[in-house]
């Protein structure tokens, strides 16, 4: 592999508000702008557990509500250090997961 | 980081069946209810390798049949032991993935 | 958990080509003819950052132009170098993220 870099997974529900816009948009505003952060892609589950245990789940008769979605994005530690600390304040606690990987 | 936890991501296809109900409701329902673990999100891929190396994808004249389904949550690793112990008659082997990361 | 193996991401994008057929479909044509991968799925996201720091997403107006895909696929580390070597001129660098993970 050419370098190291650091993996980042944000865990977010569909409902999930900051604001004035979606959570995740701001956050994807935030690696635009402010840290123009490489490989970032958004993901959305098709199910997944709630906070008591419940499973959201989509289906035909059902629209896509509160879906989880996953943001994952990669860069340099030092940026993702950087980006991890401004969204601190912005994403609930024990929702961020982090590892080293490397990249070619 | 805050503390370490261990990532698993579990490969199905649609199709896995285990016992009266889908393998993955199977599973969903032991994550939630004997063990209460964080960070559940279910996946479904547009395409996929089968066991002979055939393609598996979705299209606009075939219903998704058979898409692969992965399952990921994250949990302490003393959590995530007790329930890889309990997946191991059900889900067939080699089809577990598990590494330490990071969480904040 | 049993052995380890590589996990690899590669990170591409829909309208990506490669000489007549799409890049993603080389790829899988690749992992299933040459190489016996295992463990192989391909994801769609639902929206991503492209080069310029755009946000490219789909929203119910448009048709799903040009979201970011990605390949997902585990091995032995032995074969998954061996895939590797012969990514190297099909896949933009610095677009395939790989790291060592326990099978179970």
């Amino acid at each position: 592999m050419d370098d190291d870099v650091t993996m980042v997974r944000i865990y977010l529900h569909e409902a999930d508000h900051g604001r004035r816009k979606t959570l995740m948009q701001e956050i994807l505003n935030l690696l635009a702008d402010q840290h123009r952060v490489q490989g970032v892609v958004v993901f959305r589950g098709i199910a997944g557990l709630g906070v008591g245990g419940e499973v959201r789940a989509s289906d035909l008769l059902r629209l896509n509500v509160d879906l989880p979605v996953v943001i994952e994005f990669f860069d340099q530690p030092t940026v993702v250090d950087a980006v991890l600390g401004t969204l601190d304040g912005m994403v609930p606690k024990g929702h961020i997961i982090a590892w080293r990987v490397g990249r070619r």
